[in-house]
């Protein structure tokens, strides 16, 4: 088989690039849990400015941000209130019961978008029998959605919501800078009414390693224990951080290529025969596509893709995902397209 | 407010009988947690035989039995699949979450019964990054599907399903005997593809606390060590298994008369202009009825009714639910009717 | 081998008497869970007023007592410091790291009682790296320390440094009663300083089931959502409270018996060679004794003596323990102190 | 105050040397959670060969490996049997009981270490009302201990009493490492017995971040279900591991310097009057000593040492732990010893 030279297989994928590769191997470092990383501290200064929250906390993967907070947000007997694609429902090895024992009550949003209605709905009433409601998830972007941007008006009603209840709000802002970059607008704006959210490092941004979890003081005071508790305290992450910063300042901007990436590469294979995308719902980064009518498999269409040195995967036995990121270029996406067509 | 005189609110408000109490103050007994006291084995054995299973345990709730299967079943990480309107998911506190670490995954079934086809869509596939789907629960009646008897075929068909992907089957028989009793099946039948089943002392059975859960004997002794750890283990508590000797022997068969006065309820309130109500669902002692049309809430329905001496609970804002049992004449059945039509 | 005539084994194998069988017989009851059972409501009022608490909840053991108290005062990561022979870490299935994530710090306290000093060294410093010190237990009249009761000043100086470094604190008073009796000190001042405390219905009051668990109105009802998690709430439980009900009235005073018994039994055995038994710390209704001296095991005598109708049990290779109760006579005492001199 | 130039303060705090950080930024990477990058696949070879173990999984930190080896092995309710001294119990954030529910039953060792008859009596009897007893770990070196040496006929006891109990063997070995250049003895033999074992990369290794888990293929399996659960499963890890690689190949057989750089220091303020050092316990790279007799506190010296630009911490009010590696030369232990000399 042919190697992988175009990997859309999910913007995880991304490899350091040599400038970033260089900010990191001369980063300023020392150990972290101790507070006395220069780069790790400056990273956390700057998440925090970013979000709009007091402060932040460097953690070596995004599940690990939505598990702390749920963590400290939660206590045994609570109920989680999220759309039924969730990352944390359904990606994250059942960790929300396993560390927190939290349960999730799962909405069925519009491609990962749920409203303060439906919210409304999956709300307990107070009654000792039943699950306490405690903490409302929203996912920007909505990975299983289909990369769909959280509309900010939605947000808003939803938090609004969540206060009337007394229900505490967290965020899982895996792909934030993709929405921010989609909408215009800030990333202190979506995440105003959130007690606590996070962004990933190694997605659209291009690092090797970690995400920040960002919210008030005493938030990240107690988020500090569990990161301690669950092994994410590490030594001299600056290396990792250093990655971070230079990210921050170089690959914001240009995720909006990769947003015009995956509109090309959906209107292109929006025209071949058997296959169907909802043009609509590409809004950010993430393309998925119904393989039902070519009469092959999603697995089947994954394989041929690969002999070209595509790489998408496929999520169920009829659909794919393409996901866009820094390695990949215009011309990879004709490629692709190509490929594909010439499979269908 | 006149008191109430007939309680239709659930089968768990039947009060102990005159000859249920003497069978009470004469029980032998002895310290059961040290195997000792002669009614509470006596008890297990009834039980375990009934059901077909090798050993049994008594508790002193059904939650107690539906959490100690799941914490024996199940480790921190995995899933349960069961219907959205399952017990355990909305009326046991989170406690799988909160005593098993385990997480639950809700079929929309119909009137609580799923098939095994939605069993089969509900189970992970094998990835590290998913909750780990282990054990599949039917709620035998499904109380809020309606009091609906799980058909024998479809019992089987998801016991097969579960088996070919290696889940463990557990079933809440709360209500257990409403079903022998409304099918003419042996509860035997019903739960012979389960690894764990229990029922409900203190239901339909008229006794005053209790359930008994049975399994094969080493799920026996892993609940024994749970029963310890929740506080289950009791003292001289051939008093309470006294009581379920007694249930057992006198008050299966005239379950029969609760079914009947469930459906003439039904019959009566179908006629009543505004009240609407499924009649084909009214399989056993429960009866959801609605009452948008009367232009009434079913919070208003509910306070009215205790004006008549009647108690029956609003579920949501447009639902009510009745329940037959044992403290329940077919007389309680025409007054109640008749205070609902006065009322809508 | 003989039938057991005289039960020293353990207060919990009181059998209720044919007075306490006919107030349970005639016990008003109604469903406890909704708060509508008149013997369970009196019962909690009761204890509420003796322990001096606002409030109370029945519960069907006295670990479930513990356990939920642990669960409503910790979260995940604190740790509970309590005396190395303490129940919670010894006899309760690992249920505090089980059903709360909590630790338990261990202090070498002399026959259980640890003092203020001890305290102060169990506690942690405030850092993220250790776990979070929470709790203090302390257990009156303390089992395995030989029924040995906390005087007064132990317990308020112990109160004090916990205070000192906010610190909460949990009575675990399952034979709370033996140490009012045998100090003369009303139970409300030996709880003053506590959060929480419950005490045993099943051992010297001589009941079947239960213990009843009080404290600030805000944690019971904390303790409830745990009940109901834990599956401890029944229904018709004013069958068990009422023998609670008369234990309180009829069982009390008369513990000074059993202590008198005690006292006997141990002064008996202290003349026979090849047994010691500290007689200083016999305070209460138990006495450990050791047979190291006599050659033979402490298993091979507890045999021996079922051979003489007398049951008292082995602890570990060399010690015994012997519990008096209201099953217990003077005569038993008599025979049962025979019965050992002339094995030893 | 002036800054930092001896840091004794941990083996944590060694900084990435510039050949290290050469290997890091030229290392191959992919996506390690897909089994995708080649330097962290290469460096769990390297450790399983090294550990004699069939796999291994590269983690972010230390008490990740221990933690996640505590779920795999222990269900909640079991109890780990292991030093009063040891991490997991002092300094892991009571993650033990927190993410597993499991108990930790502290021995009275020596130096961190204790004997097979100690283990013995810490192993419960077979009993429903006790936690179970399930896991041993052994800390090689014992960091609080002193970085004493478990010498392999103790590890071989210990082991082999284990077995007899049918008790499952973990190793945290921290500073393996450490133990092996001291002894001569090889890692695969100090690790032969175990079912898990993992060391440190950020310690004396000198990485910045990690450590690796090892054990059988099954166990490393349920391993990277718990890293995922925790967020330990990082995408582009690559070049941590790198690092780690380098360690093996250029930073093991000097630890040998570290051992003598320690001992010179224990040696030279043993002859400080007012210090307290017992020589015969440094055996590794970890000196302990007490300042009762100087008349100043533990705090008060670690405050003086800084304004000689010695960071040696104080780690209760009479004692301080000074650590040797490969940031500390012969020169700076001179120069550390001349100013504790000064000071007291």
């Amino acid at each position: 088989m042919s190697p992988i030279r175009i990997n859309l297989y999910s913007d995880t994928q991304t490899l350091p690039t040599p400038a970033m590769r260089k900010a990191m191997a001369e980063a300023p470092v020392g150990d972290e849990q101790r507070g006395e990383d220069p780069s790790v501290n400056r990273l956390c200064e700057v998440v925090a400015e970013l979000t709009g929250k007091e402060a932040a906390v460097f953690l070596p993967s995004g599940t690990m941000c939505n598990e702390i907070a749920i963590c400290v947000h939660c206590r045994p007997g609570d109920e989680i209130i999220t759309d039924r694609t969730a990352h944390i429902l359904n990606l994250e090895g059942g960790a929300p019961a396993a560390l927190s024992g939290a349960s999730i009550w799962p909405l069925e949003g519009i491609h990962g978008v749920f409203t303060a209605a439906q919210l409304q709905q999956g709300i307990r009433p107070q009654s000792r029998h039943t699950p306490r409601s405690r903490l409302v998830c929203v996912e920007q972007t909505a990975n299983l959605g289909g990369g769909t941007v959280w509309p900010l008006e939605t947000i808003q009603a939803v938090a609004e919501m969540a206060r009337t209840h007394q229900l505490a709000l967290h965020m899982d802002g895996a792909r934030l800078f993709n929405a921010v970059i989609a909408t215009g607008i800030d990333a202190r704006e979506h995440t105003a009414s959130f007690d606590s959210v996070w962004f990933d490092l190694s997605k659209g941004l291009g690092c090797p390693v970690g995400g920040v979890l960002a919210g008030s003081a005493a938030f990240i005071e107690e988020a500090w224990w569990w990161k301690q508790r669950l092994g994410g305290a590490m030594r001299q992450a600056g290396i990792l951080a250093a990655a971070g910063l230079y990210a921050l300042e170089h690959h914001i901007e240009r995720l909006a290529e990769d947003h015009r990436n995956a509109r090309r590469f959906a209107e292109h294979i929006a025209e071949i025969p058997g296959i169907s995308v909802a043009l609509a719902t590409v809004e950010t980064n993430i393309v998925f596509f119904d393989v039902t009518a070519t009469g092959l498999s999603a697995a089947e269409v994954s394989d041929k893709l690969k002999s070209y040195g595509v790489l998408i995967g496929a999520t169920d036995k009829t659909r794919l995902r393409a996901v866009t990121h820094l390695d990949i270029s215009q011309t990879d996406i004709e490629t692709a397209a190509k490929a594909l067509r010439e499979i269908c």
